[in-house]
């Protein structure tokens, strides 16, 4: 009786303290995530203290000097927030199993801290049952039960870094509670500041909503690279049969090809299925498959690239390193997405890393990264230019005079379509 | 010289003819493809000739009593035509490798009637390169040079059968000439009664827009299929998950998962692809996994409810056949999709063939399919319900009184989510 009835107040009372703002949000991971929800909470009057253990994700949001948001390292600061949103990375190991050290971190801080009527989301990409598997079990050792002590539940961040039509408050929000209590609170939180939320009946739902729309991205975007390959082979012009099938005006989405899927989601939240799925022996045949064409792009435009030189007179190098002379590519646009200083998983750095390999000698020129790993972005010059054998275009910056590159002469191997006409010289589409 | 005058006299001759509409078009094969494009160039006032090798068709098209428009099986009447437009099946064989004998058998009857000036146009849906390398060879057999004597093209129909709101006039149209001079006439033949024409740089880029639309459908009904089974083994609800997904916004389109795709186009045309790039060398790994999710459905399909009857009482067999007393199982809709009477390629019939194969009996009900091959479709009554050990959900007619299904107690394998609410009785989403 009493645990019913300290049930129903903790409810209440979060239910009334978030319809008044009167609840303060703590925010674990400051990052490209949760900076952005600090910020979006604050700003409809929530206080909220954001907490990351690096100390200039710390600052940045320190430095934006808004009203109710501040940020700290020091996790004791929990236990003065009345919902905790977990907004912590999950990435992938070199052998691509799922690393979810981040979130358990996160989790054991929070513990430490949980107390009576706290509600605690995660953001962060999982496979389905994270939440109930992993992190209940944590935030249970502090004693408290979920459900009758504290509130859990599960919504997927859907940022899209550079999205200039969609952001945190236009993008529905799909909201997945352990209980029916859990979600009601959930959904009235993130109704404080999102236009449309969604109340699914399970965490696992939530998680796995996320993990469709990432798979469906990643196995659209590798099967429109496995189709590039083919019309290769076949000297069709991929970029014109996308655009032809793009005048469809039903049950059809176009894709475009690259060098490989890059950022911080797309290319990591499959894999977290893959590794779910083989754990309660399920194939995931068309996902896995979908993995090695995209794995695989790197290694091939650059194969392209060495081709390319030797079919303009340079047969000294067959791309095994042997070679007095090396070959020299210049990549234009190393970041992941075209106006982002993003490299995380950038397919750019992938060529780079091949070419390398391959005993090759790679420069880069990116107008928004000048600097990486102590290397500096070139300058675009006559010069400098005609010091390579062939341009790689990794990545489509709008701000790049890529006249000179064509006035060049130098072959191009242009991956991302940049020059539409067909029959431009050098310029070879990949 | 004189090819050159011919072949400009007769572009400028057959343009000025379509755009008066003074050309009588020849529909090759009159089909659920050529009848719908005979009646819509015979409505916009040009003379139309339908021919088929199958009177039939020919019947139901002169039944049609429409001013401009008859039909016949006297391929010599070929010869009356400035505009030739190839409307017949490009269908699989048993191990799933292209049949064009259609194409070819209509080719050589074009071909035995070809006359100078005549336009021909291939709408079939074929791998890329086939207008070019088997269509054109047969045609040139007559003597006379494409390009110079007569023009050829190739513009994919988009036909979806029931689609409410895109029809022939309104769904863009893509048409890729062999030369300029076909591209133009052809561009100017569909603008006649098409809103909106794009002409693009080969018949090849035509030709594989198509294939990239329909594998495109193909892969991420697949894709959601394998998702369906992945989130089957975790008891997660794949199509609650589907519409959660499908709340965002950009970036994602909403699949939904079936006993296997079906119809006449999607299930076919990307083995089309497998077996082209097949011959030139190319793995399209995606595809071909794709392909065997979907080949594997109807088998699991059947599977699952072999479980659901011995999981209700029913243990006297165990999907061998070798129980005394066959498991009865009632398939509700047994066309390719629903409202439609159309059963080719259907996953009903799959899952027919499999289910008798592993010793079941089956039945079915559909109000659109009375007969089929023998067979009556059955009463839906209380008494021939409760005759049944299972009722299999194949295809999503809305006008079934599925609540008569419901309260029988019978175990229901809803395939297509028709009883959307969580947790009644014996039904099983799958």
């Amino acid at each position: 009786m009493i645990n019913t009835s300290t049930k129903v107040n903790s409810f209440d009372i979060l239910l009334g303290k978030i319809k008044t703002k009167r609840t303060c949000v703590g925010i674990v991971g400051v990052g490209y995530v949760g900076q952005p929800l600090a910020e979006a909470t604050s700003e409809v009057g929530f206080r909220t203290i954001g907490f990351d253990i690096d100390q200039a994700k710390v600052e940045a949001v320190n430095s934006l000097n808004k009203n109710l948001l501040s940020a700290t390292n020091n996790f004791e600061k929990l236990s003065e927030s009345d919902i905790i949103c977990i907004c912590v990375p999950t990435p992938i190991d070199d052998s691509n199993k799922p690393d979810l050290s981040f979130v358990e971190n996160a989790a054991r801080n929070i513990s430490k801290h949980l107390s009576r009527g706290q509600l605690v989301i995660l953001e962060s990409s999982v496979a389905p049952g994270t939440t109930r598997e992993i992190l209940l079990p944590i935030l249970e050792e502090s004693g408290l039960k979920a459900g009758d002590d504290f509130f859990l539940a599960y919504s997927p961040e859907r940022i899209d870094p550079g999205n200039q039509e969609y952001n945190l408050m236009n993008t529905p929000r799909v909201v997945g509670g352990l209980d029916e209590k859990s979600t009601e609170l959930v959904k009235s939180f993130y109704q404080s500041f999102v236009h449309n939320v969604l109340g699914v009946s399970s965490p696992e739902i939530a998680e796995m909503s996320k993990m469709l729309e990432n798979t469906f991205r990643f196995v659209n975007i590798s099967l429109i690279n496995e189709m590039a390959e083919y019309a290769n082979a076949r000297s069709i012009n991929i970029w014109e049969v996308i655009n032809a099938a793009a005048t469809k005006p039903y049950a059809f989405m176009p894709h475009y090809p690259s060098a490989g899927i890059g950022g911080h989601c797309i290319p990591v939240d499959p894999y977290y299925l893959i590794d779910d799925a083989s754990k309660i022996g399920v194939t995931l045949r068309i996902l896995s498959q979908a993995a090695i064409v995209n794995e695989s792009r790197p290694r091939k435009v650059v194969e392209k690239a060495f081709e390319l030189v030797n079919g303009n007179g340079r047969t000294d190098n067959n791309g095994n390193g042997k070679s007095a002379q090396p070959i020299k590519f210049l990549i234009l646009g190393i970041s992941y997405k075209a106006g982002s200083k993003d490299t995380r998983e950038s397919a750019a750095l992938k060529i780079w890393r091949v070419a390398e390999s391959m005993g090759a000698q790679v420069s880069y020129y990116d107008p928004y990264v000048p600097k990486l790993n102590g290397w500096n972005s070139t300058k675009l010059t006559e010069k400098i230019i005609a010091e390579h054998d062939a341009i790689i275009i990794a990545t489509d910056h709008k701000n790049i005079p890529y006249d000179i590159i064509l006035s060049s002469g130098k072959p191009i191997l242009d991956t991302k379509n940049i020059f539409r006409s067909n029959g431009l010289g050098r310029v070879y589409k990949y």
